[in-house]
């Protein structure tokens, strides 16, 4: 009945978890990042939808949930995967005998289906990652972004836990600095030597052949391959192209919304501008608190995710193995 | 005797002059970024280099201010400007009979020279801008940068004051945020359509066909074209050369280093990790203070700027007109 999530707004600086007790109050934590990255959105939206079911009135019943549906799937608009959880536990219960217990089930399902297929990813994209390789990372998709092990994290920890050695080159992310906070918590976690920077270094470090490869994760990939992911995604595929450095991206095959035929059809969250017009942090006793860091008259544009067309990915690395991001490709990798 | 500074780290949410009593104490300014800015920090070590003049004692006076320029030139690795400076006051000062009088009169021909020359790189720039235009600029290269005017702004001021139309993207600029604390500031003062986006934005507005043209200052240019520029320069113009979009340098001829015959020759100030693990700002009782935003146990890598490669480069904006970015015109330039 109650979905118990850690508040990432809050990490690495504090660990708290955040409770919620009803569907309404699970989409606020998905709207307002408490809970955050595809996979864990995905987790969320289908435990949401399940509440809705736990909770509708015997009169109205079908009314409450299809209400609550709507009411989870307006929370975020790009990632994939929290549509495919609430058209799942939704359908499923809904054409069930008993709609509450399947609801329930379905919900955990997904969870643990995230979990197995985060797994998997991890195992194909290791074969990617040669001893004494240098990897760039951009925002956060690790354990913390699933349900566990991640999407693009989950082929550098395998790659560590098989004694490799490698070195990460972590993304601050801006404007909600996920890779700051999130990725490098995670690397420090799983004590996998790392260093944060600017997004604006990017190009700089390639520059210098100090990086070998570039995995990151995605919140929609489009069927012929066109990938959406967190805003900064496209600038790092395009100097990756530029320099010959091969740029992967890690999602299950959830992510995959066959009815966007290409990016453009994607639609890109536009976030508030608050985001940008202050920034989160702890003070020097440890205290939460936000500090403004721009011109408070300026107009701001907070795009949440960029679009990287299919031709600037080398591959995309699934839970049943790794593609050429083309129409053909996932169409067969689908079929399977 | 003394040099007075806009104190830009508090800007644009405090207003604050800083009074520099002595050599050292300019050197303090230039290295804590209080002044900063290519032109900004030549006229600061010019004056720097004066003041080291008017304090040596009469015994031992060479070694004195041989030491202060030393000194004054350790202050920051990158700006040709400050080097240019510091060697024409220190050089026009021990080569006359009232070496006193020269170093302040050359400090201060240095600071009006570098007004005159912004000013002309304004109206060749403004050939290059379209009414209807949007242009997207990196880090602050406006009037705070240089002694007046600056220099990727420079062009889109004379724009605006022939009456066309223009918006500007400005980068935040990470890690010290100059774009959306000051280049914001100073569009605000001057009353030109301005938003503020994350340096993670730039190429989903350029794959948008929402950017025109971009325009970028310099801290060194290299004698076959290669640009030294703010960590992140490099990023923008990989992009913009993939869309197709004009990319700008404007800079006076003075920020041309020939004893750098390519952008490796550059060196690259490493600045204080704590630019990134923190963020400056303002609370909400106008305050100034920080907040640590990143990962406290993790590695960081802060590179402050990076080497634009000339072929990426449409043309560079000086106060002598605007060239290719080639050894030969370079060459031609610097003889006219």
């Amino acid at each position: 009945k109650y979905v118990f999530l850690i508040n990432q707004n809050l990490l690495p600086f504090k660990f708290n978890i955040f409770t919620s007790k009803n569907h309404k109050s699970t989409c606020y934590a998905i709207k307002n990042m408490i809970v955050r990255g595809a996979g864990a959105i995905g987790a969320a939206a289908g435990f949401a939808m399940a509440q809705a079911f736990l909770e509708a009135p015997k009169r109205g019943f079908f009314k409450f949930v299809e209400t609550a549906k709507k009411r989870i799937e307006n929370t975020r608009p790009t990632a994939q995967n929290l549509f495919y959880a609430t058209n799942k536990v939704f359908y499923s219960a809904i054409n069930s005998e008993k709609p509450v217990k399947t609801a329930i089930e379905t919900a955990q399902k997904i969870a643990d289906e995230d979990a197995h297929n985060c797994k998997l990813i991890g195992e194909f994209g290791n074969k990617l990652i040669k001893s004494g390789m240098r990897i760039e990372t951009h925002c956060n998709a690790g354990w913390l972004a699933f349900v566990d092990y991640g999407t693009a994290l989950s082929p550098i920890y395998t790659a560590n836990m098989k004694g490799k050695d490698i070195f990460v080159y972590v993304d601050e992310t801006r404007p909600r600095n996920q890779g700051g906070r999130l990725t490098a918590w995670e690397l420090e976690n799983e004590k996998i030597r790392h260093s944060i920077i600017v997004d604006n270094a990017g190009a700089y470090f390639m520059s210098k052949n100090m990086i070998d490869i570039i995995i990151v994760g995605s919140d929609r990939i489009a069927a012929n391959g066109d990938v959406a992911n967190k805003i900064g995604t496209f600038e790092k595929a395009i100097c990756a192209k530029e320099f010959g450095i091969p740029f992967y991206v890690a999602a299950p095959t959830t992510t995959i919304d066959l009815n966007c035929k290409c990016g453009a059809d994607i639609p890109i969250e536009e976030r508030d501008k608050n985001e940008i017009l202050y920034q989160s942090g702890v003070s020097d006793k440890f205290k939460l608190t936000k500090v403004m860091i721009a011109n408070p008259k300026s107009g701001i544009l907070n795009p949440a995710f960029d679009i990287t067309p299919a031709k600037y990915i080398t591959g995309i690395i699934t839970e049943k193995g790794i593609i050429k991001p083309s129409r053909n490709s996932i169409q067969k990798l689908l079929a399977n």
